[in-house]
């Protein structure tokens, strides 16, 4: 009973600024461009579609720390400091020399770390005189943290949700509705880019890439007025999320112990960003640290294991400015596998200049690897994870092994990014064995990365 | 940002004993009942069913503190101590004068206050050489409970888990299997109960009473090895529990405020004990002291408001030993609303000898209001509540708009027993316009309590 399991930060230590990476690293990012002018990227331009302040943000490459805003602070407390965990029952269960910890970001009301960015998106566009805010959902994360920080700050919210899941999945659209938001099921009538594939396909049943199409279009005809907010990729979101990782730093230190691994789980890549950095800026600084970074990603959609550092696309229309990233061309298709947040093509262009420089290495999961470590995790430490952050936990799992087997004792930090109450479903498909593996094949691979020779 | 929102405690601060209020209230609860002898129930008889401590917890009128075991305070520590919460922006949302703060009971990995009394029951089996343990559930939150502290422990766990909710409601079921417990569909025909009703009635859909029975068989048809867990209404699950007012006795010490009005919702009454027990301590020792204990009921099931006091069964069969307690009858059916966890017909025996003698008043709360209630929460704090908990908030929320009205500043203090995110199919209903209030009738009232009187 005298030890202790989790380390606590009061609100009174919440951090009040967060960790701008781009301040720091050896090799900055190479810029977005436009891609009519194949020029840089300016805030002028982003601003159209995103608030200014995030589009400052997004492109700043020299403050190191920027101020947190009270008001958003003030809703951090509602559930931050989140608690640094030592998994002593995992441990025991592997019977591994390794100490692991995991920063539990599954208590956030809505289950995830998404809040920390939909809360400071949501208090600039209010600040700025914005009214509306839109964006797009997949399996409801992203819209339901939205949801809530645009009504917290008197904003009308508008989220396209996929339209099959909008049917078969109505639970996280209830969340969305109960705290007030309008959950449009995508394709709609509403927007020139859902009354197109409507009428063409009249039973269409939506796809990630029309969505954004539709909270996009919405943004753009609704100037001034209505903004887009994005819930990964981009570097201001990354930004926001490094919260997770000063917190981690300091409860570390209560610990008495420094990460030799850090992990979590990359979609677009967020909330591994916000764990990692705070901590890469010490092995920037201090070469003698050999902390490893590590990606977890579905085998299904390796961009950092397998995929090739270049310009591409965001989304699928090709809409966006182009990235310099690592990706599987924008277009690829992953298999559908239940960790529906890590289904993306590519990582943000911080990210990836940092894979390509060495600093982040890649890991990639099979989905019943990230099941059996999901199962493994929730008997030990009572927590239901998120598919997402199963793929962490997984990575996590196999470096503890290496410990036992080399008879090692090493530090792995991980991110639990989420709960997985939301996501019964897809245990019951892995507990009724339905579940497959899905690897990207190298045929699929080169077939995708082939046809974006032609962008750049 | 200088104010603090949540009042946390170290798990150094964490109570190491329960408060046992049976030694200190001014009339003692009437004993229950042999059906048979209609002697007073013994040690030796409830052990049949139950673990040995906790029959031994379930008579003790003596003993003030009972010391919680090591084992337990390490598995409380997963998630305690929970938050104790300024509820800022509901008061705001409400512009009243009250101070509203409540116990974050939803942070537990299985999102309510149950694994607080599941861990120390299946911690006494393993101790006492039991190997098995069995339970009902319906909705499922206590079978969720007892799934993952059994395993915790090693034992085999079995869910007797009505039929319609084991078909119809596959999640909760999904997270008893990842602890890797057996959840039985019932009837069953693993037991005589089951057989006997799915013989006689092939497409039966269940109910808790077959449940209950098939469970109370198991347990009974493998002596010594397999007991019984039971999640509410028994003395020594509200004993477990009272750590929960422990906890927040501290924290309100920490916020400088003492309530003056305690409101927790009321099903078999194990979180309103909970909540309610260390603060009434006080009440007892100190006749100054007028805060004021509110059991917040559904109005289909009112046995504190409107039902009789007088010796009844805990369970539909008349299995149990014969219990003193407010009662609506234990042939009662209430209607089926979606607050499953307080549908039951009577409350435990001390509490209903505390509602008795006027330390408890009961206030109940139509369906419709307490999903009002719900959303005005869900909006102001994030959270979005278990529809049980809701009746605690639409209580909190009355008795607020009380102090505006009145221009008076009270300290109300309630229990958010659980949070909703696994009964979202209530809130589609509700946000669907679907749901109807259904107040139990004079008529209903008097059927089922007429009823009653052939039994004593």
């Amino acid at each position: 009973m005298d030890y202790t399991k989790k380390f606590l930060l009061s609100e009174q230590d919440m951090p009040r600024q967060w960790y701008n990476i781009a301040a720091d690293m050896p090799v900055k990012p190479l810029p977005m461009l436009n891609p009519e002018t194949r020029q840089p990227v300016t805030a002028d331009e982003l601003s159209v579609l995103f608030s200014r302040e995030a589009s400052l943000q997004e492109l700043n490459m020299t403050d190191r720390f920027i101020d947190i805003p009270n008001e958003v602070l003030d809703l951090y407390k509602i559930w931050r400091c989140t608690p640094l965990v030592r998994a002593y029952g995992l441990e025991k269960a592997l019977d591994t020399p390794a100490h692991i910890y995991f920063k539990n970001e599954s208590v956030s009301p809505v289950g995830s770390h998404k809040l920390n960015s939909s809360i400071p998106q949501a208090f600039y566009c209010k600040a700025e005189g914005t009214t509306n805010v839109t964006t797009e959902t997949g399996a409801g994360q992203w819209g339901t943290a939205l949801s809530y920080a645009g009504k917290a700050f008197g904003l009308e919210v508008a989220v396209y949700m996929v339209k099959v899941s909008f049917e078969q999945k109505p639970y996280r659209r209830n969340i969305m509705q109960s705290y007030g938001a309008t959950v449009i099921a995508s394709p709609s009538m509403s927007t020139r880019a859902g009354r197109e594939i409507i009428t063409k396909y009249p039973n269409y049943a939506g796809s990630l890439g029309t969505a954004i199409s539709e909270a996009v279009e919405l943004a753009r005809t609704t100037p001034e007025k209505c903004k887009y907010c994005l819930g990964s990729t981009m570097s201001h979101v990354s930004l926001h999320q490094t919260i997770i990782g000063l917190e981690a730093e300091k409860q570390m230190e209560l610990a008495g112990e420094y990460p030799d691994i850090v992990v979590a789980c990359f979609g677009g890549g967020s909330n591994f960003s916000g764990i990692a950095f705070p901590f890469m800026r010490h092995s920037f600084a201090d070469p003698s640290l050999k902390t490893r970074f590590i990606a977890a990603e579905p085998s299904s959609c390796p961009k950092i294991t397998r995929g090739v550092f270049q310009y591409d696309f965001g989304d699928q229309k090709g809409y966006t400015p182009l990235i310099p990233m690592f990706t599987l061309g924008h277009a690829f298709a992953p298999a559908s596998i239940h960790a529906g947040g890590l289904r993306y093509h590519g990582a943000g262009s911080i990210v990836s200049q940092l894979a390509k420089d060495g600093w982040i290495e890649g890991a990639d999961v099979d989905q019943l690897e990230a099941f059996d470590a999901a199962l493994q995790f929730a008997r030990a430490e009572a927590i239901i994870p998120a598919p997402e952050s199963s793929h962490a936990i997984a990575v996590a799992i196999r470096e503890a092994l290496k410990c036992k087997r080399d008879g090692v004792k090493k530090t792995i930090l991980f991110n639990l990014s989420g709960h997985g109450l939301m996501d019964m479903a897809s245990y019951d498909r892995y507990l009724s064995g339905d579940l497959k593996n899905s690897p990207l094949t190298d045929d699929e691979l080169h077939t995708s990365i082939d046809s974006l020779e032609k962008i750049i």
